[in-house]
């Protein structure tokens, strides 16, 4: 057996090179600390690798048995903690080579055959992104059931609906919590979208323009399950489209988390008093004691900016790069990495959290009646009692500022003040202009009456499964 | 006949408020010399609107055809510079249905009927963009023909390929080209994709909460080619997903162009000297006479940032918004516009300036030769021997030191020399060194060889029609 | 007279080009319509330069009298609309160029010795910007008056004061405004710091190099007012440092504004009812006859997006770019341009808006009793009576919970009830207990007491003049 | 002694909740396995509070010695890495507090006296930042100073100089790298500016709203070296702008950074061949034997998106937040410290590797013969023979036509076909039309010419001392 010039790492290439990398570099450049999270990946594609070299006779059964026999045990060292990573070999891939070849020999040197470390760490990143937005896709479907579950229990709540924070309409709560559930349908849908274009395949793509040798790339595809292989080789190695669709769909989620999580600020918030969220969410404070705070949804919302912030790390990476692989593409892991971990984790306690939310019906229904909230169900009263709609809006207008000189609601006004701006106007006007009637009246697709976010409620539970 | 409160903008809503809106308010806040660009999808979405109310018996059919006449007038009056768009009017909107009134009388006001200004310009925005995504799918499509075109002019032509910009490997240039080709495939797929999420209506959320009228909004989604109605009036309104999905994917296309630009850039540099641009795309220097300056990659480069600047201020606009429609989304637009415009005027003059390229193999192929393009040959041509591939690659590194020492390329070393490396090396090496047997060997799918490059441009023109 | 090569603009280069610029690349590179906004400064720029080449013998001084009275002539018919801008013309230079040499002929043409547009046009964006930083110090000069004026007339309204938009402890309205004050103050700080780094003369960098002819750019630094010369005419062409400094420093006010936009769109909310708008910085709604909303605060808001996202376009630009000059760097102009204009846009509204705000000092007394707010006071009370702070606060907790349980606030427990918890505690305890008692105790440097916000008023006072 | 509330965490203020904190969520708040990088900085700030309440007589000298004798112990205990971090505990503050306690008893207790946690983490990271911008100082003058060396070294040594990467004008090596240490001199002077505004003491803050202590802020700031006090609580304790203002002024030097190793990149491939990069600073391929890689540059110029990326993430962060402290600020620090270390990491490292750049000066010349980097200096001889300007840049374009045609340099055309262009061109053409005569001729402050790079080198020598 030859000796290992992967023993130290320098040796995968430095015959060339007339004095070691200086210290400050080895570490500046190194990426084993980070990417060493990739191992499992990596040991996945080179087996789908070496079954393939062995298939098209480039190695041997043997070789190919050494190389399984060896990742088994490498397998193995990781994950009970025994494996030693080494700054020296640089990353991932260099230094689980050079163990595998510490303990097969020969067999690991031909491991590499045909490919490159430039077509390898384009695949183990997609290998490992599609697991883990496949585990996001569980995470949202969850998070969107613990919503709809809410949002069902408070189908007839009444909440005053804001536009420009300000009251504008009584919607129910379980409707307003419903419009999350569509935008984290949404985020789910992105993600089935985007992983068609993670899950393609660059191994066989090699350092550039791929390889001479007689690679079979649908194979390895199929074996990974991999839905099609990158056609173009230049692309496969420089492409980080995915790195970035995926981030862009992520900041998304975290703006829909944000927006959540505002409102969730808001209505724990005494002024408004709508909710209490769950001691268990919450902590206080070291020096006022009578503090309870919303932790996790501030924190949630502040999480958004790290997210947004890789996003444009990575598009500015990529700007203006000249193909094909440049180094600069290293940078594409931990921003990777650290949305990865921010969305599991926000979903993972949104949808814990969404459990623990205390609904106050009360001052959700007194907070809807400071606002005139019903002042356009009189509009679309006066416009079924043939008025055209703009004459009927100011007309409401006049009367909501006699009501707010005289500090009443519209439903206390008298009817006789109310049929002096029109005549139309009858003893059934109240029943318009009360919270409940209201709500009930907008009984149209995508409307807040309880019926429908019932019939919504049953469209969800019957798409989430 | 009632008055036209809409003849000053003010009236829309001003029977409540006890003075006018300040002149400088008025120029902050206004946005119709802006949005006036979404007049068309606004006249469309108000005839299918009108339409439904009539079928719903909402309005008469006497209305309706007023309103369809009206329409028409105003289309014919916009088209031709006549109308008269008004500040005062604030937006599109109202300056329209005001114009309307002016025609119609009552049967204009009856049009706002069971819808806000909330839903109508968000289902505006909708409309028009899907428009604007069709366009630049052409766009995309023709500018891949293009890229296609020169590729198969240049299957066979060798160009140094790049990694860490220093010379890997050769590849063809109509390979390199096909890079190129994948990314904005990938591009138009995304579009394809968020297209389905561009196209819900909005339209029947009114305000916020839905409307008490019995609208038909699947007729309405029918009549405007909409897939699917929003099914939370909630998210209806406050919905600008789309607007941020579309910047994000606006965003890594601009990205492609920006690398394609700076590949422009360097081979139109005299050090690379590999293509020139037709003159018809370049500009002079009002200093230095002898100037050609690549103009429009150049700017298209810089253009990038423009687009993710929009991309930016979108997510940070959304960001930590309560529901329902809050002012800041007045701000979607402009970003949006410009960045639909930077696409179209950048895909249209690249399509066209690649049929401006003129193409310089001698260069090419000399670069090619300067940096020991081959050497990963003759490692594979040793592996091929026997040796385990990190072996050979040691082999190879001392043979291209000792070339760098004798001033050749390792084709120039004589049998003897390559023999010391390794007694297997035999005189068919030769064939293996030359630039040309290099780019035939990498025939695997998706490889360099010429003869992949043509199945390629098969596939490609087969997909693009 | 020479003919003008002028006339039409591609003459200024193009005896080297074979074929005239595609009516498309004209448009995708040209700047005048943007650009023309700097004419002011471009002709300033051409004075001071016309006047040093006359005083270095460079021209004759029939030529800047010639020059002089072209360019009066050239502005007059600017500022009356009655200059022809041509496209053809490409930019701002070439426009006021060539319409001079037309008025004055060869003067005119000798205008250009000795510089470029490359150092021209970052001497008119450093001239322009200058300006507008100098009116933007103005403005936030106004802002922090009104606003300082608002404070005075509440330095002893009570607010609760929020962390975590939980009631924490009770503060004087006109502190909080205050800290808006320091806020704006840094700004103005960071304007000033910024100038210095804009108020440089790039002019005599000629394209990029320098130039042959003997320049005095001292005395064209003196006329223009520009504290230094660039030092290096490669960093003279290329620097575009100014513009991001200035956008990111653009972006924190705008973050400052959106935070104050924030808690006034909170504080007019119905639930909070802190504050009213005047109406006139209002609107109301085409549906909802009884809205009135914050638009001004919320556009503000929301045009935060907009700067953030000029920063991250400009940096995108720049990131990369080799030197010298490159077109990218036409792409400054619009994000600058619309920045400066929101700024100030922005600054102007919001100094009116500060005098149109009507407090509620009983809606935001009332609130501040709703959370336990001067639980911390009881904790400091009983520290003076010798507990170690920790314990302290563990007692107070205690009560608290005792007091939510029964309803009522910790003023509302009667003595012996406290005692329990502690029995140093006194009669004297109910005026730590009070909202006033708490808030005239934090009478210390920076604190809430109104004592010290009017000592922050007089300080604000005397440093704004 | 009392019992220790601290010893765990949550009894900082658990008595009002009636659960213990989720697991989930203890791991999703907790920060102290980020912000532990502040101890020294946190046991700084508390020793000059404890100080100054002794000095006050807020805890006795007895208190104050057990305090920093319990300092003393648990600097020692972090330094030899014996001290355990508790996730219990939540932070750095709590962590030491709650040791100190063990360690001290009562004592301990008494230190949060008059504090928050709000005002003691702003205070703690403005001391640590303030520490680290001087450690950059310090970096930046090291690179600037390396710089110097190579640019006085290459003073007269010729490179093209180029526009739009197009040759434009000779240019002295060293005059291109001064143009960067003007770029590092403008971000020393940024960080000078923004280390006021980040040295302002944040503590007597409190929690938001000052304390009713009589602390000694003044004595607090003198004794930890700050320049201020912050003059308003609310906004001691919710100011992140200084975070923001350093990310901005790192960013635009990580762009400066991204331009000099773009151009060190280009210089370094096959095709420019301008320089060559010691070995310690590149790598070499797994797969390419040949290979020799600019990897530090290339990894650096993908580092600037790393940086701008934490930039935009911390303005996201703060956009839209109410007073006074939220959670989301807790997100400040992750950033910022990633920020300050990669700054530092490639401050460095380039400083280095500088001195490891060999210059090759036949490859520049020889590039900037190829572009006719001397045509305005015909044009300026032809000015000094009295043509105007536009019309001697006219008159080169056509000459340098002919010189394409022919293939020569226009310094290779005989005198008689120059007279053909203007009879006024005599034998001293020659020299102007020579690379080294142009770039002596371009002797003007800020130019070229050698005698201006040595005068620059003189001047930058003089000021980084």
């Amino acid at each position: 057996m030859s000796t290992n010039q992967l023993d130290k790492k320098s040796q995968a290439w430095s015959a060339l090179f007339s004095e070691p990398m200086s210290e400050l570099v080895k570490r500046y450049t190194a990426s084993v600390f980070f990417d060493k999270r990739l191992w499992s990946a990596d040991i996945q594609g080179s087996l789908a690798h070496a079954d393939m070299l062995a298939a098209q006779g480039l190695i041997s059964a043997d070789d190919l048995a050494a190389i399984q026999k060896g990742m088994a045990q490498i397998t193995q060292e990781i994950e009970s903690g025994a494996f030693e990573w080494k700054l020296d070999l640089e990353d991932v891939h260099l230094n689980i080579e050079a163990r595998l070849t510490q303990l097969v020999g020969d067999a690991g040197k031909r491991l590499h055959t045909g490919r490159s470390r430039n077509d390898q760490v384009a695949t183990d990143v997609r290998l490992w992104l599609r697991g883990e937005i496949d585990e996001i896709g569980v995470l949202l479907t969850e998070l969107q059931k613990a919503l709809v579950d809410v949002a069902e229990q408070n189908a007839d709540v009444i909440l005053p609906g804001f536009t420009h924070l300000q009251v504008a309409q009584p919607v129910a709560f379980g409707h307003h919590l419903l419009a999350y559930v569509e935008m984290f349908a949404r985020d789910a849908e992105r993600m089935v979208d985007l992983r068609k274009r993670v899950n393609r395949l660059p191994l066989g793509s090699a350092a550039l323009a791929g390889t001479s040798y007689p690679l079979d790339r649908e194979r390895v595809a199929r074996t990974l399950g991999f839905e099609a292989v990158c056609q173009n080789s230049l692309d496969g190695v420089s492409d980080r489209d995915f790195a970035i669709e995926f981030t862009a769909a992520a900041s998304l989620l975290m703006v829909h988390v944000s927006r959540l999580s505002e409102e969730l600020i808001l209505w724990m918030s005494q002024s408004f008093g709508f909710i209490d969220l769950a001691d268990r969410f919450c902590t206080g404070s070291s020096i006022m004691p009578q503090k309870k705070n919303p932790d996790v949804p501030e924190l949630a919302r502040g999480k958004t900016g790290r997210v947004v912030g890789h996003l444009m790390g990575l598009i500015t990476l990529m700007k203006g790069q000249p193909l094909a692989y440049n180094k600069d593409n290293q940078e594409d892991k931990e921003p990777l990495f650290d949305t990865v971990d921010t969305l599991k984790d926000t979903l993972r306690i949104f949808a814990e959290m969404a459990a623990g939310i205390t609904v106050k019906p009360e001052a959700m229904e007194r907070a809807a009646k400071k606002g005139y909230a019903t002042a356009t169900d009189l509009a679309d009263y006066l416009v079924k009692k043939g008025l055209p709609f703009r004459d009927a809006h100011e007309v409401v207008a006049h009367a909501v500022k006699e009501a707010i000189a005289a500090g009443v609601d519209l439903s206390e006004l008298p009817l006789d003040k109310l049929q002096a701006y029109n005549p139309a106007i009858e003893q059934d006007v109240y029943e318009v202009l009360s919270l409940r009637g209201s709500l009930n009246a907008r009984n149209i697709l995508g409307g807040t009456a309880p019926e429908q976010v019932r019939a919504q409620v049953a469209r969800h539970r019957a798409r989430l499964g």
